[in-house]
């Protein structure tokens, strides 16, 4: 038949996060105990790049091998919906199409695009819980964007990454990050081919700690320069992280 | 000590509506709870109008009468807040402020904005599972915005109120509606002083109508003229509606 790939949306509010855990539910094992039902058979699925728990997409994207359908490629997310909604799933298919073999979610990835949303207002809101990061100090966003230059081009983040990460190199390559201000609500968009673990979420933290005037763009310059991680800013909270778009 | 407002947002979804009822929690009932338990004593609260059970708001006004008060009462809002999430609570007060004793919430109202959101695409979405209407045929906005016009002005909106509505005239002057559509999401904002049971749902239910090709302004326009309500297209669902403000 051949291979196939899912474009994913998810709350991930509800999960451990993408990757099979022990300890809850996590997004992969959900559709692969779908896929099994589906098909009969053990499918195993590979993702552009796990999400943690607590974080959400758009437009995860995800691929898998497929040696004979029943049903039409294009209608495996309606069954997919079908069976993840009957087992309370918070995941939506929303497009799965055959690709080349020669396609893979992971190693084909061009363009990865993260969304980071903060509430940025003195109360917290119900109606956006678990869906942003509530600030309650009031943040700059043109010195946020200012300092967020600093870390364009390609680079050694290895003071924006998490302590576990096992990526071999910390040089990445960031190719912008655009700070949209409408009202209480700040949008953050993050764009990069790969990203260590982490990375976005410690980036959102230290241009936090320029928006709220702590900081400057030099500082952000040392820390990067610094390669310390214990120099950065706090991880922001997964709940306001979403992984918007990936582009092949 | 004198009159209060508060500006007040809540998710809907949790309620049978502002009003207190037997069947359910109601926003009302549970704002004055949190009242009498901060200032011992019975305090009834007047609101701009009320919202329907699964209506949300991100600015609803309502106002009381404080004999005394042990607390500034700019921070009534917090010492609420509090005790309203202590009681799980999906609400929350945006602000408290001192106000003339000839402020009246419902009264004094100089215009009104609703906020109505599709998801219009094939999909539903978990991400804003009871904050949008999840309508999956396509719908043309520009269809929608041009029979809108029909609608604007004072007229009598008989064939767009609930048979239920209690109001002793059906006439109303509407301001505006304005579309937007941003890829899958649409907003409807509708401007008013003051509106009929049901009409902003109706209103939405039949210009949906319109947006799928089955009707036409001509058609929106035989609606308004017949006063029938049977002839106007359903109540859009209360989850995508929002009363996003109220100015005095």
């Amino acid at each position: 038949m051949g291979r196939i790939k899912l474009t994913i949306e998810y709350d991930g509010s509800e999960y451990v996060g993408w990757q099979k855990q022990q300890n809850g539910r996590s997004i992969q094992e959900e559709i692969e105990i779908c896929l099994e039902k589906l098909f009969n058979s053990k499918i195993k699925i590979y993702v552009s790049g796990r999400t943690d728990a607590g974080v959400h997409a758009f437009g995860q994207i995800a691929h898998f091998d497929l040696k004979k359908s029943h049903i039409e490629t294009k209608k495996i997310s309606n069954a997919l919906n079908y069976l993840l909604k009957k087992s309370k799933n918070k995941i939506i298919i929303l497009k799965s199409e055959k690709v080349s073999g020669i396609f893979h979610s992971r190693f084909s990835v061009k363009k990865k695009i993260y969304l980071y949303k903060i509430l940025n207002r003195s109360t917290p809101s119900f109606i956006l819980e678990n869906r942003v990061w509530h600030f309650p100090r009031s943040l700059n966003t043109g010195k946020m964007q200012e300092a967020s230059h600093v870390l364009i081009g390609k680079k050694d983040f290895n003071a924006f990454r998490s302590i576990n990460c096992q990526a071999k190199t910390s040089i990445r390559s960031l190719e912008a990050i655009k700070i949209k201000k409408n009202k209480d609500n700040i949008e953050i968009r993050v764009f990069g081919k790969s990203f260590l673990h982490n990375q976005v979420r410690i980036m959102i933290g230290t241009l936090v700690n320029v928006g709220i005037g702590k900081w400057d763009d030099k500082k952000v310059f040392e820390i990067l320069k610094s390669k310390d991680r214990t120099k950065a800013g706090p991880t922001a909270p997964s709940c306001g992280l979403y992984l918007e778009k990936v582009t092949y």
